[in-house]
C-alpha cells in the first residue's frame, strides 16, 4: 500500500493505463475487421494478441505508479483483501472508467469514426454470462496469486492469461465492468448492446467474489494464517 | 517437498488448474472452428497460442500451491524422481482427472454445447501414438531440467514447449492422460475417439518413462551423483 | 551515462540495431504481401509478430553497448531527462538514421529488389497523423517508466507495446523519424509516401514532448523530488 | 567452460536439442502445409511461432548440460573466442549433426511420411545466400552479446529473433549448416534441394565470422581490452 506518489497522480495512472487497454481492444479490432478479409478468426487472432502483449506493457508501466489495476473488480477485490485502502477504491474506480471511455475515443479518432457510438453487437444467453463469470475467476486468481508469490510475473501473467481468455470463453473475456461499459459505446469489432452490459458486469462481480472466497481459502496454511 | 497449505488444498488447486487447461483446449478449439471459415491452420494456431499462453499463466497462478502438475505422468515422474511423496500420488491424479472433467463440462456450457458429448474424432495410427511418445518425452525432458536448473522459468518454458507441440508432432500433443481421458468426452475441435485413448495413453506412459531415464543420465556428474 | 565503451562504437552499435529493425519492418512485410494471398490482416500479423520479436531481441543485443535506443525521440527524450549527454545526439541520430537506410536496402537485396525505391503508399489524414501522436506518447511512457523501475523488462516491454501497436493504431505505428524516413524508400508494404512523412515526424515530436511533460509528472513524489 | 557432466553426455544433449529443433522445423512445416488451405503466410506463420517458442524452451532445457549451441557455427564461435575448448568442437558438431538427421526422420515418421526424402525445395539466388548472411551475422550477435550481458536472457532472445528472421530474411532463415544440412532430405515445407546447400552453408559460415569480428570489436573497451 506503500505508493510514492499522491492518490491524483495514481488515479490519471489508472485513467491512462485503461485509455490505452481500451484503444487496444477497440483499435486492434477495428484494424483486424477492416484487413481479414471476412475471416473473423483471423481478427480475432490479432484483437487477442494486441491484447495481451498491449496489456503486459502497459502494467510494466504504469504499475510503478498506482498498481495498474485497470478494473475495478480488481481494485475492490485489493481493498476486500486488505492490500488497498477502501477509501480511495471510488477515485480509482472512476479514473478507470472515465480512462476506458478516453480509449475508446481516441481509438475512434485515429481510425475515423464517430467519436462514440452506440453498439448494436448482441452479446446474450447463458453462454456468454457463464463466459464472463469464468472469465473473471480466473482473471483474479492469476492475480491473486502471482501478486503474493511473483509480482515480477504479473505483467506477463496477466497478458498471457487474457490473450487466451479471448479464445476459450464464448464472451471473449471482457472480465471488466470499466472495459465492459466503455465497450458498449462502439458500434465496431469489440462492441457489446447496451442492453446486455448488465448481465456481463453482474457475472463478473460474481466471477471476482467467488475467486476471492476460493483463493483465500486455498492460500491458508494449516496454522489458519496465511502462508 | 515442503508445500505451505495442506494436502486437501493441493488436491483441489490441481483441479482447479487442470480445469482451467482443459476448459482452454476445448473451449479455444470450438471457437477457433467455429470462426476460421474452413481453414483449419488458423483454428489450431489460435488454439496452440491459446493453451501455451494460459498454460504460462496458470503454471504461474497454482505452482505456488500444489507444484502445477495438472498431469498424472508429471506427477508419477516427480515421485520417482522422489521429488513428490509416492502417498499423494492417488489423490493428485484424481484431482487432475476430475478437473479435466470439469474444464471439459465448463467449456461445453460456456459455448452452449451440451456437457459432454462422445468425440468421433478419430486419431490413430503409428504416427499419431509416435507422436505422443516424442510429445510427452520433451514435455518431461522440460520439465525435469528446468526445474531443477532454472524453477522461475518452467512456466514460460512449458507453455512455449506446448505450443509448439501442437504443431511439430502429428497429434498435436495431448502428452497428459488426464486431458486425454477428458478430451474423449468433447465431439468438437480437440476430441479424441474413446476407442483412440489407451495408444494415446500407454505412449505417454512410455514416453514419460524413457524421459525419466534418459534425464538421469543426461544430468549424472563424473562422480555418479546428480550435479 | 556510464557506458562501457566510445562513442564510436556505441553509434555503430545504434547503427547496426536500427538496420536490423528496418530489415524487419520492411523484409518481414514483403515477405507477409508475397506469401498472404491477398488476406492483409495476415501479413499484418506476420509483420507485427516479427517485428515485436526482433525489436525485443535487438534491444537486449545492443543495449548494453549503446542503451538500444534506434529513435531520435528517444535519444532526444533522454537528454531531456538527463539521462543522455546532449554533445552525443547529433551523432546517435547520424547513426540511427544511416542503419535505417542500410536496412532498408539490406532487405531490398534479400528480396530481390532495388537497393531503394520511393513509396506510393499513401499515409494521410487525421486519423493518421493522430495515430502517430498516440503511438509514440505511448512508446516513450513504456520506455520512460520502465527503464527507471524494472530495466531487465525494457526489451520485453518495448516488443510487446511495439507488436500491439501495429494494431491499434490507424497508421501501424512508426513512431520513430529514423524510420518513417527510411521508409519513405521502400515501395513495398511498409512504405510510406516521402509527402506523408512531415506530419508523420511532426506527430511523434509532439506525441514524445508530451510524454515526456506527461511522464515526469507522473512520476513526481509529494516532496516534489522524483520518487 | 566449467560443465557440471562429462564430454559424452552433452553431446548426447546438443544431439538430443538439435534432434527436437529439426523435428519442430520440418514437423511444424508438414502440419502448416497440410492445414493452411494453399495460404502459404498461414503455414510460415505456424513454423516460426513453433520454431521461436520450441527453440526458447529447448536452449532452457538443455543450456545447463551443454550450452544448447545446436549448431556448429555456435560451437566454432564459441570455441574462436575462447569461451569453449577447441578439442571439443569435432564431437559437438558431430552429435548435432547426427541430432539434426535424426530429428528430421523423426518428423516423418509422426507425420507419416518416408524416413528420408530428397528435397526438390529450389533456393537459390543471390537474395537467398544473402539472407544466410545478415540471418546468421544476426543470430550470432544476439548469443555473443546476450551470452556475455545477460545469460538468463538467451533462451528468450534467441526464440525471438529466429521467429522474426523466418519473416525478414528471404531465405527463412536456416543460419546453421547442421540444420540445413539435415533439411536437404526433406521433401516437404521446410526442405531445400541439396544442390543448394553448399552456397547457404558458405553464407553461414562468412556470417558467423563477419559477427565475431564486429562483435569482437564493439565490446572492446579503451583500455583495449574487454569490458
Amino acid at each position: 500500500m506503500a505508493f510514492a506518489v499522491d492518490l491524483r497522480r495514481r488515479v490519471v495512472s489508472e485513467a491512462l493505463g485503461t485509455a490505452f487497454l481500451l484503444a487496444t481492444v477497440v483499435g486492434s479490432g477495428i484494424m483486424g475487421e477492416r484487413l481479414c478479409g471476412g475471416n473473423v478468426a483471423i481478427a480475432l487472432l490479432a484483437n487477442a494478441l494486441a491484447t495481451g502483449s498491449s496489456l503486459a506493457a502497459l502494467i510494466l508501466t504504469f504499475a510503478p505508479i498506482s498498481g495498474a489495476h485497470f478494473n475495478p473488480v480488481v481494485t475492490v477485490a485489493n481493498a476486500i483483501r486488505g492490500d488497498h485502502p477502501w477509501r480511495e477504491v471510488p477515485l480509482y474506480v472512476t479514473g478507470q472508467t472515465l480512462g476506458a471511455f478516453v480509449g475508446v475515443a481516441a481509438s475512434h479518432v485515429m481510425f475515423g469514426q464517430p467519436v462514440f457510438s452506440v453498439s448494436h453487437h448482441s452479446r446474450s444467453g447463458i453462454g456468454q454470462v457463464f463466459s464472463e463469470f469464468v472469465a473473471t475467476f480466473g482473471l483474479l486468481a492469476v492475480i491473486w496469486s502471482c501478486s503474493r508469490t511473483r509480482a515480477s510475473a504479473v505483467p506477463f501473467a496477466v497478458g498471457s492469461y487474457i490473450a487466451a481468455a479471448y479464445w476459450f470463453t464464448a464472451s471473449t473475456s471482457f472480465a471488466n465492468p470499466a472495459v465492459t461499459a466503455a465497450r458498449a459505446f462502439t458500434n465496431t469489432f469489440a462492441g457489446i448492446r447496451p442492453a446486455d452490459t448488465p448481465a456481463f458486469i453482474f457475472a463478473q462481480l460474481i466471477g471476482a467474489a467467488v475467486a476471492t472466497v476460493a483463493l483465500g481459502w486455498l492460500f491458508t496454511a494449516p496454522s489458519g494464517k496465511e502462508p
